[in-house]
C-alpha cells in the first residue's frame, strides 16, 4: 500500500512486514552469498520461521519506536532494503543500516533508499545525529557512507566477530546540521 | 515519510504513530464534539498521555498483525482517519472504521481513504471479508458504507453502550469478489 | 465439587478446568465426528496437551473475567459442555455456545444447562446482552436458540472458514428484559 | 450460581470471584477487627481496589491451579470463607486455611466448609496431605483443626511477623488415608 | 571474581552463575548418585540445558531477592554448594539448603559455607529465622543442623515425594538471637 | 559478604544489589555535583525508589548476563563504583564505566576496581573487547583509561545529550592480548 518511489527505474521502498516472511526468505536465498560477505543477516533469515522471527524483531522495534526497516522493491521483486538498526529518540541518535542482492547492485537504490530514511529521522522525527557502522573491508558501505556525505570517526577494533574472524568495524556518522547543509547544497547545484 | 494522495485536494494518508500523539489530540480537540456524536474514540483521548496510549495500542496492534491505523491530512493538518479496528489474517475477517473532525467532512476523504485500505486488505493480505459496524442512527457513515458498495447485513440489537444509553448497530459488509466486481465495473465506467 | 443439577436424569453442570484434559480428550474422541460438524472445538483438541492447552485457555478467560466454561456430566462421564466464548462485562455483553457428543442428544441438557448460565449472566452478572452465533446449517444449534426465545438479528455472510468452506453465521440474542419476561410467563404457565 | 448447601441453616459455599471486590470488602470491614487478631488478611483488603487485587490473586491462582477460595454466603450475606492458599498437586500438598465475621462464629461453618473442600482435594485431585498453619494463640482455628482430625507436627518459630510481634506458628496435617478413614468412621457412627 | 575462603584447605565458596552450566553439569555428574540419594537436584540437572536453567532460576531469584546460590570449589573444582531456597525478606525469615559431591564430603566445607551465608541472611540482611529441611532419613544433613546449632521444631509428614515414596521432612531453624549467641560463646572459647 | 581488597587502605569492591538502595542514595547525595558533571547517573538516583529502580536494572541485567555493577566501599562507606554497562558473552564485548564522590578521589580506587572486573571479564568470561565511552571533557576518567592502557578508537560526535548541550565521546577499548600482555609486562616490572 505505502510506497516511496526511489527514481526513475520504479523501484520502490515499502514496509517490510512480517508477513513478508516467504518474500523476504526468497530474497535472502538469492542474495545469501553477496549479502553475507560481511553481515551476518542472512545467517539470521534461513527458513520461513526465522526470516519471520527476523521481521517480527523489527515490528516490535517500530511498535517500541526503537528501529524501523524498509523493503526495496525493483520490478516486484524485493531486493533489498534499509534500516535504523537501533532508534533512541530522547537521546537523538539512530544507526543505519543497509542491503541488496546482486542484481540490484550499481543503480543506487541503496544511496537513494538511505536518503529518504534519514530525511524522515532527521526532519520528521527530530533526530540530531545518525550513524553507520560497517565493517572495514566492506567497501561498498563505506562507499555509500562516503556518497551520503558522512564523516568517519573511527575504528572500533576488532568487535564484530563473523564467520571466524573478529572485524574492525568503522564508525560514520551525520549530523542534523551537516545533513541539511548538504541537502541544501545539493539542492542548489 | 510514507504518503499516499487521497485526490486532487492534497488530502494523503499516512501511519499514524505513538510519536504523533501531541499532534492526534490537537485533532481530537477540534472534532471531539461532532466525532463523539457516535463513536467513544474522543472519550479515550483526552490528554497527551491517553493519546499516546490509545496510538500505542494500535503500534502493537500492528505488530501483532491485529489491527491498523491511518490519519488523514489536509493541508498538512491531521483531520481523521480509518483503521482495522480488529484483523484476523488466519480468518480472512477484519472490521473497518473511521471518524473524521468537522472541518474536513463533506469532500469524500473518508470514502476515498477506506478505499485504500479495503484495497490493501484484500489484494495485498488476502482478506475475505471486510465488515463495518456503525451504530444505526449515525447516517454519515452508513452514507459511506454504502457508497461503497457494502451489504446490511443485521442489527446487533442494544449491544453498544454509549452515554448512557445502549445504542443498536448496524452491521455491513463486504466480501472480497464483491470488491473486486465493483472496481472491475467502477473502471469500466 | 460444584455442581448443579440439570433435571431429574441426574445430569450435573461442574466447573471444566485444565487438570480434567485428559477427560475432556476422552469426550472429545466419542464425540469429534459429530461436535465437528459445525464447530472447530475437535480440532482444537487432538492430544492431551492441546487439551489442556484448550481448558487454560479458558481457566485464563475466568481469571480475566472474559469467559467461561462449564462441563455437562451425565451418569458421571461428561458429554458436552456449553461456555461464554467472551465476556464484555463493562459493554455488558456476553457470546453464548454449547456442543455435545451424540449419546447425550436429545434430553434437553444443552437448553438446560445454557438457561443456568444465561440466568447467571443476566441476574448475577448484570449483563444486558447475550449472543449466540451458530452456523447456518446447524439446525440444533439454531434450534436451542428458539428453544430459548432468543430472536434472530442478522447473517454474517461467509465470515467463518471452516473445513475447506466459508459459512455464513447466524447472529441469535436476547436482552435482558426480554429474558426476564420470559422466565415470568414460563414460571405462570 | 455455584453453591454448595453447608448444612440446614442455608449457609452455602460459593465462588469468591473478583467482581464480588464490594461484598468482600463490606464483609471485611463488619470482620475486620475480629478476623485480624490473628491473620494480615484484613490489612491485604482496605478498599475495593485492594479488595479487587486480593480477589485477583487467588483467580490467578485458580488459573495455574496453585490456589482456590471461596466463600461462606449465611442468609445472603458474605460472612466468611475458605482457601487452598496454596497447591501444589506435582507434590500432592496443599496448604489450608479459613476466616469468619464474628456474627457467623459458632455455627460450625468453617469447619463444614474446610471438610467439602479437604474432600475435593483428596478425592477429586488426588492430593495427599493437607496442611493447616495456625498462629499458636488462636484458639478458634486450633480448635478447628482438632476437630477435623488434623495432627499437631509442630511449631514455626517466630516465623510470623504481625502486629510488631513474630508469632509461633503451629503446623497441622491431615494425610489422604487418614482423612479417609476418618470419614468412614464418622459415617459408621 | 568474588570467592570466600572457607578455610586452610583452600576451598572458595563463589558465586554460581548460568555461564557456569557445563561445570555445574560436570560435578553433577561425579556427585548424581551420592547427592541424589535425598534431594532432587540431580533429576533437574541432566543436561546443559537444563543445568544452565536451573543456575537461571536462582539468578532470577537473586534478582528479585528471592533466594541465593553459591558454589563451593576445592582446587579448582566446583564440589558442591549452598543456597536459600526462599528468602523473604519483608517476613524475615529465609531456608537454607546445600548439597557436596563425595570426594569433598568429611572436610566441613558445607558447615562453613553454611555459616558464611548464615552470617550474611542475619547480620547484613537483617532475617530473624533460617529454616532448614531435610528428609527424616538424610543423617548427614541432620548432622551439619545440630553442628550449626539449629533446633528441631518438627516433622512435616510424607510431604516430599521422591523417587516413588512419600518422605518426611524434618524442619530445624535458628533464629537471630540464638545464632548471634552462638557465635559469641563460639568466639569466647 | 563477597569482598574484594582494592589495596592497603581497606576499601573494597562488592555486590551492589537494590537492598542497599537507601545506602547508595546517600551516597549519591553526597556525590551528586562532582559525579554530575560528566554522567547522567545522580539524575537516575533521586529518591529511595529511583534508588531501587536503578539498582534493580542491573540486577536484572546480572540474571540475564547482559551487565554488572559493583560498589566501592571505603572504611564502610559506600564512595563509588564500576560497572559493565553492558555485555555482549556471545560477541565477546563490553562497556566498562565508573563514577566516584569527591572524597574517595585521588587513591586510585576506580583504577584498580576497574582492573579487577575487567581481569574478571577477559580471564573468567573469555570477553574479547572491553570499551570505555568518556565524554570529551572527562580529564579524570581518560586519565584513568590512559593508567590502564586503553588505546583511543575514535570519537562519537555530539552523540551524547546532557544538560542542554550535546557532547562528543571518545570510544576507549583494550583488547584481550593487550590487557594480558601489560599485565606480564606490570608484573616483571
Amino acid at each position: 500500500m505505502y510506497a516511496i518511489s526511489l527514481g526513475e527505474g520504479g523501484a520502490e521502498l515499502r514496509p517490510l512486514e512480517p508477513w513478508r516472511a516467504e518474500e523476504f526468505l526468497a530474497h535472502m536465498e538469492r542474495g545469501r552469498e553477496f549479502i553475507g560477505r560481511y553481515i551476518a543477516l542472512p545467517d539470521a533469515v534461513t527458513d520461513v520461521e526465522s526470516s519471520r522471527s527476523y521481521l517480527q524483531s523489527y515490528a516490535d522495534k517500530a511498535a517500541a519506536d526503537t528501529g524501523r526497516i524498509y523493503g526495496i522493491w525493483a520490478d516486484g521483486t524485493l531486493v533489498g532494503g534499509v534500516l535504523f538498526r537501533t532508534m533512541d529518540v530522547r537521546l537523538g541518535n539512530a544507526e543505519v543500516g543497509c542491503w541488496l542482492e546482486p542484481a540490484a547492485v550499481g543503480k543506487g537504490l541503496v544511496t537513494r533508499a538511505v536518503r529518504v530514511i534519514i530525511d524522515w529521522a532527521v526532519e520528521e522525527r527530530g533526530l540530531h545525529r545518525v550513524e553507520w557502522q560497517v565493517a572495514a573491508g566492506n567497501a561498498a558501505s563505506v562507499a555509500v557512507a562516503q556518497r551520503l556525505g558522512l564523516t568517519k570517526e573511527g575504528v572500533l577494533r576488532e568487535s564484530y566477530p563473523y564467520r571466524g574472524k573478529r572485524h574492525d568495524i568503522e564508525v560514520w556518522s551525520v549530523l542534523a546540521p551537516e545533513w541539511r547543509s548538504a541537502r541544501t547544497l545539493a539542492q542548489r547545484s
